[in-house]
């Protein structure tokens, strides 16, 4: 009899979130599922990892086919910790989230979860990420389940090419009206700072902000998915050059 | 007589780092510049935000042409705050760096120069990061200046495509011998992790490694460039949709 496959499992909204805890009930019928995940909330990590100080790590929970850290560091620290010092074998995925709020369009830039996902293709592991948009900490997650269960079981079956991983977010909407593969829309975030007088004098800044959809009408895009009540499966890719410059490049310039 | 163009600088070295006290030195005879880089060092921050404590910021040196501000928030905060407050007019460019150490290849995924660099671009603002293979707080940066202040006057010359922006490294070689447009190289990094014993009981972990280059004679990778003594300029986008497998994961079955 074939081994269960192995997952391992983080996110950036800490190891007691509710999104992690229905990620992992979702997922173990499906795999022994490794969890290493933030201490607590990392919300907005992206990419980062941590340099200046040491990391620490401990196991919290071990049954059969689960066991459960928690890490002092951030999302992409949890995964090459993991990866490192924990993991039995190489996995044969790393699954992010299942994440409180919307990391669609430019939020891949931003999002912990992401980077979790980031993390595990660039080390040659299937990934996925899974976002709901809702940012409550009791969020209802219910509806996304069957389906990070059969996003997951395909991705196991088929693989992801080198290099390319998947950003899936769930609209708000316990009625979804199934899946749409898409790309990344083009938006940004405005308004980005409540301002408020410092006691001792001065001003402090906290980051908010508000999201503008510059293409609402673009079928194509993932905020039209989530719009629409659509699951978007956006494919993501770790190779971030922008080849189509080339050309125009080697016109300028360049010489000292 | 047309105003001097406005560029915006910060780095994840820290406003005291060598490397953009050098940056200043290069671009003051080109443009204003308005300084706004975190109050110490935030190696390896890459797009993070800060959304758990409010972010503090305090100009620190004004003179005609130049302004400096440090702020207690990552590379990115700094930028959205320094767009959001702090510069007179929209920057005609913002510019991270220089950075003390290499940016091509992966880097580009967990560098907080290029986490400068991509807020910019993500807010329609031609942007570039320019790093120095060399992590030494007193590296030499001055054979770069040349390059660094021609780039830069290139792109405010031509502008660049909204959504791309320029990764552009040097290697610690003070003979350069031109500058090659690249792509970003494969490669991963391994053995991550130094562990010691705490005094407390357990371990802990300090993130080390080392890089694995997976193509080094692909002669049109930036790590390439680098190692052959050029300056290696990566055009980076925004958008990371993997388009090429939207055609293979519409025959996945995605239905619940």
């Amino acid at each position: 009899m074939k081994d269960k496959p192995l997952i391992l499992l983080s996110n950036d909204d800490g190891v007691a979130a509710k999104g992690i805890q229905e990620l992992i009930k979702a997922l173990r019928p499906v795999a022994d599922l490794v969890v290493v995940a933030p201490s607590g909330p990392r919300s907005g990590a992206s990419g980062a990892i941590t340099s200046e100080v040491p990391l620490k790590c401990r196991m919290i929970r071990r049954e059969p086919g689960l066991s459960v850290y928690e890490c002092s560091g951030t999302p992409v620290d949890c995964v090459k910790l993991a990866l490192h010092t924990i993991v039995p074998r190489k996995p044969d995925l790393v699954v992010g989230g299942i994440n409180h709020g919307d990391n669609s369009s430019v939020n891949v830039h931003y999002s912990g979860t992401m980077g979790v996902v980031i993390e595990g293709c660039l080390k040659g592991i299937p990934s996925i990420g899974f976002s709901l948009c809702n940012h409550a900490a009791d969020a209802d997650f219910s509806f996304t389940l069957p389906y990070v269960r059969r996003i997951t079981e395909e991705v196991l079956q088929h693989g992801l090419p080198v290099g390319i991983c998947l950003n899936v977010n769930f609209p708000n909407d316990s009625v979804l009206k199934g899946v749409r593969i898409c790309r990344q829309t083009k938006g940004v975030w405005t308004n980005e700072f409540q301002q408020a007088v410092h006691p001792r004098g001065g001003h402090y800044y906290w980051l908010t902000g508000e999201y503008r959809n510059d293409e609402p009408e673009a079928e194509d895009s993932d905020h039209w998915a989530l719009d629409h009540g659509y699951v978007a499966v956006t494919p993501t890719k770790i190779d971030v050059t922008a080849y189509e410059i080339f050309e125009e490049l080697s016109h300028w310039n360049l010489t000292v």
